[in-house]
């Protein structure tokens, strides 16, 4: 077992908790005072992670949200993991940044991501193939966590394409869990407003985690979600919910209402 | 025809160049006395842009290597887009970061690569499908380099998987061709290490321009890449270059070299 994996299960034996919380910290979404901080972004980062991190097994920010504020943002992402990495080690990181290029051009992104930001796990395409990923893959300290079937509106466009007698998405488990995971540090990303899919790629994935964003803004089903995503051991989810608790009028509520949410479906 | 699509026309005419040259400024690949720089990655490509201008219609960083540095790679990109455009306005800017999220998420993005730093053009991963990549597709004012078919050795695991019968590659050719380019803002990426299937992409996509890297150090081959791809105008392709430019003994004759093997094909 991966030292991510077993990271990840550990803490949701914990805390009893399956809840992931994205750091979706958009800059002209957070409350008027922290625009007011030298790094607001980091300082409403330490504001949700105080609220919050009983409640949590995972954090995941989106680059994208940072890289939007250039240099600044990258470092307030870091002083964010920094942060993370000396108050609550036990929590794992989730890098959700979509990347994939060519061979050796990842290293670059290896280091930036897994070395110099220190994630436990980054978000990943599959349009290359395995081999264009080893430099992620080859990280048996780290997890690697491809997209399969995502959660927005058109996924189906090129996801659901029909391979001989299956869709593209599945293919991509397929692909994954036989062949990418020699190092059982892959994971799979399956949108929460999926719930049929999940339930088909947890059928041949055993106890391999799957990301299920999709929760809370997206509208994504939980209940639908906890029946089709377990595994045999009741684990094996990572739920997140970004904006719905960030933004919420009270995300320390929120996060708590999400965790015990899912703890009943546990069960 | 979208500003972006025009600019390149324009450049490649004035100059007689369809050469693109890839900022791939890998820091422990620059010379030494660069090191010793304060902003060693965009003092190289400072001097690279002064060897190499001459002979180019567009210039592609390619963001892993920026980023692998932090805050800081991001800021020396940001001063070599920035010298770009004060002094080769006329020159086209590939930002080669493979980007893809859901739908607002990418408004990061977009901010980032189209208006803090200022690039023309940024490649795409199609997995998520259009209806994701929206705030992408609809700056007119930008173009959408969407990844077809891929230069590395493994890109076939899910490209080349047949959808009814044709390959995946082509389906994602003919959606975008068909339905993403409403804004005439697209183009697409096929490596110049698969000219057969670049030759069937130009079929059907008439002038749309095509990125072909992997010329040069990845082994593409010009004449046929050149045969396979050119529209009937003798235009349409952005050949790529990279390491065998840049980290060449003399930058400024290897693109010479590039642009004349290059216009040769053309007459």
């Amino acid at each position: 077992m991966s030292s991510i994996y077993q990271k990840y299960a550990t803490r949701v034996e914990q805390i009893d908790s399956l809840l992931c919380v994205g750091l979706d910290s958009k800059l002209d979404r957070l409350p008027e005072h922290f625009l007011a901080d030298e790094t607001p972004q980091f300082a409403f980062n330490r504001w949700i992670i105080e609220q919050t991190h009983s409640y949590v097994s995972a954090y995941k920010p989106n680059t994208a949200f940072y890289e939007a504020r250039g240099a600044q943002g990258w470092h307030e992402l870091k002083l964010t993991l920094d942060y993370l990495h000396e108050k609550y080690p036990d929590i794992v990181t989730i890098c959700d940044a979509k990347r994939a290029d060519i061979g050796s051009t990842n290293i670059g992104y290896v280091q930036a991501i897994f070395d110099d930001l220190g994630f436990d796990a980054v978000t990943l395409q599959p349009y290359l193939g395995q081999e264009a990923l080893m430099p992620f893959l080859e990280r048996e300290d780290k997890a690697c966590i491809i997209l399969c079937r995502t959660s927005n509106a058109g996924a189906g466009e090129f996801q659901d394409l029909q391979v001989g007698t299956r869709p593209l998405w599945q293919i991509v488990a397929e692909q994954v869990v036989t062949k990418w995971n020699a190092n059982k540090n892959c994971m799979l990303v399956v949108g929460a407003t999926a719930p049929e899919q999940l339930g088909v790629v947890r059928e041949f994935v055993a106890d391999m985690p799957i990301l299920a964003p999709g929760i809370g803004t997206q509208g994504g089903d939980l209940a639908a979600v906890m029946q089709a995503g377990l595994d045999s051991n009741g684990q094996g989810l990572i739920i997140n919910v970004s904006r719905d608790i960030i933004f919420g009028d009270n995300p320390a509520t929120q996060a708590q209402y999400y965790q015990n949410e899912i703890k009943q479906y546990r069960v």
